[in-house]
């Protein structure tokens, strides 16, 4: 399935060619999006008013958005974090469009310039967090179709500050998955503080995420060893350009085999995966003084390590939520130079209903994107 | 009890006056010193040979040694890393004496030297962790008192490399407890990545590794917070140099105690207490981006933390042994400069065998420190 | 002349407390401030209109503000960096005063909070610079009192993100020069990457900046050796915390003298002096692997070092502008603390003009702060 | 001239495989040695003792050695370090070869391990540089060929604490180089303190060591811009990986050239050149917050930077000598794994003398390599 989706990469750059022949933008005050009014509450394809955009912001005539599984935590209200209606949310935080208007006090931006929706709407910018360039942990933080409309619409309010940049020759499409998945594996793999030439682990990592994950580390320098199972999942990984693959389904003793393959242990690991025990055992495979990040977001699950190992390995386990403003320019910057492939099934707006469904039956594979035309 | 401790300072500085007008050394071929022959076998107390060093070693002349429960764990054989019977061993690694001979590779010691014996007796030196300072971590570590003759003897081999150098104007009785406690939770406290002025707290502040960490993080300009129950606590810590003290026999909620009274919650923690409960609460009072520590030892115990929220609050669960060369330097000289004090309980080195009951039975307030003359 | 200045504090502290029992701002539309119509022109306290906030900005009743050298600069023009008339500029870049209004899309600021105009008034937030924080080296970055009419004004705007913000007990005429000399040499400071317990050397240790420096140094841990030279200097500096001073009049061999007395050099430098002999000396009494930094700002100077020791004792010359809003909270915060004493002579606004002619003639020792309501 | 250095690898690696089915060795107890009395004197192919290892010490069969201009340097006395003669000085620092004997207190060492012999033979490993792993700036470290009798001869002595770990299957003859010139210019781009996908500006880029740069810079997964001028040079320079390349004796704007090439600046820049101009050059088109590295040894030259620059840009400029014994380890990886190449000649040891005239004449090209059986 996902060969299918790394198609439509020739078909979407002819669409940019053609949508950058228009010069001025007509905003309409009436767009078609998908909302919700209440958790579990129906997803409706429907006619729904454009925003203002605020002096500090930019309306983004949103052209393609991904679609990811914190999209269906928002809409089942199972996060220990409330969403907001007022009175609907509309879903979405990897929109990628084109900026049409402006407020007052926006800055470095252009009518025209390539914009992309993210988690991180906007942050105080004034909090200790903020300060030190991490705004996703900011306590005020505003997120894109969680407590703010996201991009599951045809026209959204992006904060300019937060906004992410797309260079103009970029497929809109193929970056979307980028500026949540892609830039969460970028920052994780930051988080591991490792140097080119080091190892580092991916567990799930023939996954969506993880499948990112092996392509920036590999253009990061590192040498990837890769835990997964299932068919075909070996193939994708070393196409992705993973060294070492194990198979958790036939390798009896993961940690005894992680630490032959890498002389010692992975200097660090990428927790992709959510399982708990695949948890503990990346904090038993990891190198001494190596680092463990966990980046998924299973929901209740608990982080384990034996207290005397973790002191006498000397080890870090350290969490990575999203990126900041660098992370997300860098992590697209990777994308646009052709270091990482995005695989991608393109489907309408109007079938977002139809692929939350899919996704809550565990269906799909890959990364779907809604163009918001159709 | 404690302050019965201190008050050996000016004692001991006049027997070190005495001990200084010696230029010449005759170096004995039988010393006492006290041994067990297999885990939980008899502590004696008797004549033994005096060791020659190899070519990288010293001779040290041990003066005075501090009682750590590790060597309470050595002697019992209760932790997952056998000791070495030689047909005996010989405990002890915060042991400081007098350098009165040297091997013929040693570089940069003169006879006469003070120096320490401290819980790292040599390591490869050409492993991973060794080329980047992390002896410790060193899968081939020798550790004094465990797989090599310590310091409860009154002549004892220390690598060159390794061994600590002591100013001569340091009291040796004082500086014994530092050279294994005192290092480590400086590096803990180093381990923890803060700048000046940020919130520290200490997980056990009154106890004997904790009023050391107080005093430390003192010195290097955070802000201290102490949690620890009990009486006469909380004038220890003051006493010490803490700032903020949580009684968690009082305190109802700790952890949102420690945020307000921290404005969001401490940079970093140091868990001296081996509480599984208390280690699992400082990953919830630690602040956004934060870092908790582990540096004691409990054995079985597991560190737990909420997956979700390790991961938005983006915090860092770092393990910390025991301090390098460098640590041990810096350790050694923030005590020399009078900015942390270490109270001690001299007793003869024939006396050790009751203060390890003593010490099994929990009945050890502060450091024993055995005078290997006696 | 500096003892004189530090007397004011105990009645500023008064003033503070009638000044708090306000509760409403009438704000009016015309106000007194000192401006000038181009470079060398005449500098005028005279009536000018209250300027309005933008929806990011604060007005911020300025109580007093602290003159600065680069305030003369800004006057003269004689920076390779032009300043912006509309039609006058008012200088000055350290106020401190009271939130009185503020535009619509500010947040977390309350009217009544205290607040500081420093260097960086505003900056893009958007490119890599600001991205990182370092949002003083934004090429978009506006300037209080230079590109930005600044703190000379009884009413001023403030950029939102970037305004200080004090807390309520900290004295505002005191706290003023903290906005840019506090902040710059904090950041300094931050800048030579030390540990608590290292050798820093002050090159100008008892000048305006230096003895700011030399307490803000105590207050992180490090030891401070000052270099300086004049009548009362060593007392100055000793007075501030510092451990070993060196009278460049009296010591012949400077460099050696500075490694003598940290055995082996200083950790880290910070020139504060501007003389261009005194920073080459730097680069040679700082230790092998050390920082030395540059902060001052001579018109025109040099900075040289000896190509073959910069690389075999591998050092670092880095240079460090002003801080930004972590490093200005943090120094703020170390000050209200009573960590840092900053010297004052509090003289009125309207007697501007006069206290610029006596910088230009060298004459001022100690910060002037002005009191705008006189 | 570069292409046929380049063909003797697969040569080479058949005899490797001869010489490894040797298991035992006979160690003589003379040798062939280039050898020399005093600065300037004859340089002699003679026949001279085999040395003995100390306790700490490998005896190593060199089989091949890289030819260095700081061997030149060694012969000529003119850096300002002396030489050490006894009575003669064996020179050379990049030597491979085999493990034939080792001392008494070696560990982790095995007869018939490769081993590399490299500028730093030892170092006290007890000061505060050896402490913090920057064992080259340790003030009485023995330097290879220049204070120990190094690799010009077939059997010399290494400290097994600094000796080089060569993997059993990497070409001797080839990864000579890399001993010296490879951990020097990677230990470069390490100072830069650079992340993957910055830009890192090579200056002198088509040069020996600068086309090792060019590769470990590309594996480290920067970007690279090059400059150097000359036939034939961006071709070499590209085939490396170089992604811009700015030709001096073209462009006439280097400065702007590179900067707008990067998109504001290098952050990082390694100039391997030893021009002062091209020096003072990078600290202008390096990035804001950016870092220039030196690391050529020039005698005699200065490094100029205007200070108000360096300081409202808040750039570094960072001396950078030899590797460590982790970059050692790092750099040899790198090329074992195929992603550099070194091109060399290979020549008997007894034409050494001619080839040390032909490098004063400034004739070589690419690096010379010993074969010390000829």
């Amino acid at each position: 399935m996902l060969k299918t989706f790394i198609n439509t990469s020739k078909i979407s750059t002819n669409r940019l060619v053609l949508r950058r022949l228009q010069s001025t933008y007509t905003i309409p005050t009436i767009q078609k999006g998908v909302t919700f009014y209440k958790n579990n509450g129906p997803l409706k394809y429907e006619d729904i008013a454009v925003p203002k955009p605020k002096p500090n912001e930019l309306l983004i005539n949103v052209k393609y958005s991904g679609v990811c599984h914190t999209d269906l935590h928002a809409w089942k209200g199972d996060w220990p974090l409330p969403v907001k209606f007022d009175p609907y949310l509309v879903g979405g935080h990897e929109g990628a469009g084109v900026v049409v208007a402006m407020g007052s006090e926006v800055k470095n931006w252009s009518i025209g310039d390539h914009a992309g929706i993210k988690w991180l709407q906007s942050s105080c910018m004034t909090c200790e967090a903020c300060e030190n360039s991490n705004e996703s942990n900011c306590p005020d933080a505003v997120l894109s179709g969680y407590t703010h409309n996201g991009s599951f619409q045809q026209y959204a309010t992006a904060d300019a500050v937060q906004a992410a940049r797309i260079p103009q020759e970029t497929d809109l499409a193929e970056v979307a998955p980028i500026l949540c998945a892609g830039v969460t594996v970028y920052k994780a793999l930051k988080s591991a503080n490792l140097k080119a030439g080091q190892w580092v682990a991916i567990s799930g990592a023939a996954g969506g995420l993880g499948s990112l994950a092996v392509q920036y580390a590999k253009a990061m320098g590192y040498r990837v060893l890769g835990i997964d199972g299932g068919e075909g999942k070996q193939e994708l990984f070393e196409k992705c350009g993973g060294e070492i693959y194990i198979d958790f389904t036939k390798e009896k003793n993961i940690v005894e085999a992680i630490k032959e393959a890498t002389h010692g242990g992975a200097h660090g690991v990428i927790n992709v995966s959510v399982s708990e025990q695949a948890i503990s055992a990346s904090t038993e495979y990891v190198r001494n003084n190596g680092t463990v990040v966990l980046v998924g977001l299973p929901a209740g699950a608990v982080c384990k390590s034996d207290v005397f190992s973790h002191v006498v390995k000397s080890i870090s386990i350290v969490g990575s939520y999203v990126g900041n403003r660098a992370d997300t320019r860098e992590a697209i910057d990777f994308f646009s130079r052709g270091l990482v492939k995005s695989p991608i099934k393109i489907i309408g707006l109007s079938e977002l209903p139809r692929a939350f469904m899919e996704m809550e039956q565990g269906k799909v594979l890959g990364r779907y994107v809604v163009d918001t035309a159709k």
